[in-house]
């Protein structure tokens, strides 16, 4: 049976269960983080005990509203959630996002059970338990229960995100939403009882607004299928997977986290390999390669120039790129040497990288990668720009924003620092320019973006 | 000949060479950092074409400067330097930091050659030429000219940094300055002409005011005496290295960068692991080395445990240490299990990882904390602490840095994300507690804090 995951992510209607008028509980930061939001549709508070709460009028029960509800939120306690799912399914709302702890995870699997059986009785798909929910950058539905001075919402992007874990998927979205490049959806399953792996993976894979799919997961449930899905979706968009539980102690620690069972990570990588995925190898490297892929240009070759205004870093480049597995430095042609040689200042040596020298502004970095850009040697491009030196400011971001919307090959930005290089890194990547803050984290990210197009390649 | 730099790090008396009117111009730069530093000697700049420079009295030459000049900083074109550095000579000024490029790393060799000969001549040790000179945290000297809204300056610590590229160098100071642990010396030596990586660590070995030593380095002049050196100094305190140009294609780079020559980064690598240096990876790996041996805890072995408020992320720290070369989780005492047990709520899983749950407060990390502070199967302490959750807030970091002043074995945070958390981070690290991004960067950090005591061990 096809599940419609819509009334979920684009809900017209939201009832909260569990709203309670005591700002410390749960219920009540969800509802109001979708008052704040500015969230357009319908809100109803769900509370037995309130005539209304944070200025809404309350229900006693899911089956007091008139309206239709697209999606129910459910933030009480565990053994009272069954209850509250039947009212639901009585009441022909679409889904169910159960926030709740105290399932499988800590234990209790008939009660697990028991709220799986209801949900597919009312063919009602549910999320959960012991998640965080959705959240929705075009819809603006966000059932997180974690304050927004906390935790920062990303702007609209093509970038979505299924985590199996609450907190991970969290911090993810905080960094992504420090950093500036944007998120389309993000989806917290967490014990995975009805809706799993198969099915977000599945549904991401559908979904226009998503180009780039992010997944951490700690178990798969449905091999098979998921194998099946596996072979279809890479060929449709990029896939980046950081998978938890790789080592026994990992795996133990999973099954006590969201009741996941790890399998052999061996087989799994294997899988994820053969089928395209990209695979991180910690959480940094979720976003690294989040970031890379959402830039969406893809590279023809391995021939990589690097521009900079720190020799030192352009040193550090240079042999993070000649340790690589794929990449190489370019050799750019004679036409490119003397563009160079006529657009730089005499103390440029012009070679590979290329060190404009620490007074480089914006003039000279333009006129740098305009010329590289063009040189047939050269598949992709990283620029160094360290902003603490005397030539590099605000204006250099902006070149490089404005070359990166005509230039059609993948170009990447290294900026290490804090304060003003920090907002100069935000420029750049809300403009689409992946910046990295090291060396070996862009050259990673790189050879992600070049296996993937390699996989592609091979596919065709 | 013993080699004082202290005239260059301590000086009572400061010669700006260059002192331009003109703000844009580096000695103008580095002149009003000293006055906004509150640099409480005395400062004398030198400058042919006015009376004043910023309010102080200007001189045509340290020829004329009637009180004793224990630093010329020379920040003029490269043909002016012999002339220059020759009247610093005659003036006895004790040391002379040359920021001035255009030396042997645009192959002027003659030149370079012709301001040692100087500088030897007048026995006046010297810094550069090509680079940003030398900050200490303590006498408040700073020869960087970098604007301090682009760079921040890091507080008084102990660590010091010795960088033979000054932008590499920089980025790593405003890092520090970022994170908010602490920093005693920059050295920032260039082309190394005069002094070079032997006389500087040699120096830094030394100096009571240094526990650790960090260096970037692209080249080593005298390779006989370092090693005899590297012999000594890791004996005394730890040594983070990175070297840039590892590869052939870095090699290249470096020597047009600071005219350096690589040498066989095999052979220097095996000496640097022989004598029991950090090797650094990466540009990010120098800072992360830097905290952990900054916070000056010794593990007694290898087994550790993991507190975390996040179940996802203690099972990525699980297999991030159980895919390490020396590490592994701690199996607590049966009596650290009692002890937990009756401190937790009955939701906490007893076990290691010890998920304490998204609602984790200061007073459960305090009570885990401290119970496995005393467990004798347990040697070092990973704490993560996602801030994004309800539970987590100051109270957390501060009862951390409260714990890390009486416990005495390694404790390490891991925290990821921007805005809240980046605050919390700062009062983490300015209460000594290193703190890391992710699982990767943590685990990487204490593995090289382990082989240090391994290697300190094997010379008892």
């Amino acid at each position: 049976m096809k599940i419609d995951l819509n009334p979920m992510l684009k809900p017209k209607s939201v009832a909260i269960v569990g709203a309670s008028r005591n700002p410390d509980k749960v219920g009540n930061v969800i509802l109001k983080n979708y008052i704040d939001a500015g969230y357009s549709g319908k809100l109803y508070p769900i509370n037995p005990n309130a005539d209304s709460v944070l200025g809404l009028k309350a229900y006693k029960s899911v089956l007091d509203v008139e309206g239709r509800i697209d999606v129910a939120v459910i933030a009480v306690p565990a053994e009272i959630v069954p209850k509250v799912l039947t009212e639901c399914g009585k009441a022909k709302v679409k889904s169910a996002v159960v926030v709740s702890g105290g399932f499988a995870e800590v234990g209790e699997i008939a009660l697990q059970e028991e709220i799986v059986r209801i949900a597919r009785k009312y063919h009602m798909p549910m999320l959960g338990p012991n998640c965080l929910g959705v959240m929705d950058t075009r819809s603006r539905t966000d059932t997180l229960f974690l304050p927004t001075y906390k935790i920062s919402r990303p702007q609209v992007g093509y970038v979505s995100f299924m985590s199996q874990s609450g907190a991970v998927g969290s911090t993810v979205l905080d960094v992504i939403a420090g950093e500036g490049f944007g998120l389309s959806k993000f989806i917290s399953y967490g014990n995975a009882a009805d809706l799993d792996e198969v099915d977000l993976l599945k549904y991401l894979m559908n979904d226009s607004e998503t180009k780039v799919i992010v997944m951490y997961i700690e178990g798969i449930k449905r091999g098979k299928e998921f194998v099946e899905l596996a072979r279809k979706v890479t060929k449709k968009k990029p896939v980046i997977v950081l998978k938890a539980g790789r080592t026994s102690a990992g795996s133990i620690a999973a099954h006590s986290h969201t009741a996941a069972l790890a399998g052999d990570y061996a087989v799994q990588e294997a899988i994820f390999k053969q089928f395209g995925f990209s695979v991180a190898e910690d959480l940094s490297e979720l976003v690294y390669f989040a970031k890379i892929f959402a830039s969406e240009t893809e590279p023809r070759g391995n021939r990589i120039a690097v521009v900079t205004n720190g020799g030192g870093a352009g040193v550090l480049t240079a042999d993070a790129i000649a340790s690589s597995r794929h990449m190489k430095l370019a050799q750019f042609s004679a036409r490119t040497r003397r563009l160079l040689g006529s657009k730089m200042p005499k103390l440029v040596n012009i070679a590979n990288p290329l060190d404009l020298a620490g007074d480089a502004g914006d003039k000279r970095y333009e006129d740098a990668i305009t010329a590289i850009s063009e040189d047939e040697n050269t598949d992709m491009i990283a620029i160094i720009v360290l902003f603490q030196t005397p030539g590099a400011d605000s204006t250099v971001s902006a070149g490089i924003v404005h070359l990166k919307e005509t230039v059609d090959k993948p170009i990447v930005v290294m900026s290490t620092g804090v304060g003003y290089t920090q907002a100069q890194k935000v420029q750049l990547e809300s403009g689409g320019v992946p910046v990295y803050d090291s060396p070996a984290s862009l050259v990673s990210s790189l050879e992600a973006l070049l296996e993937y197009a390699d996989f592609l390649k091979r596919q065709a």
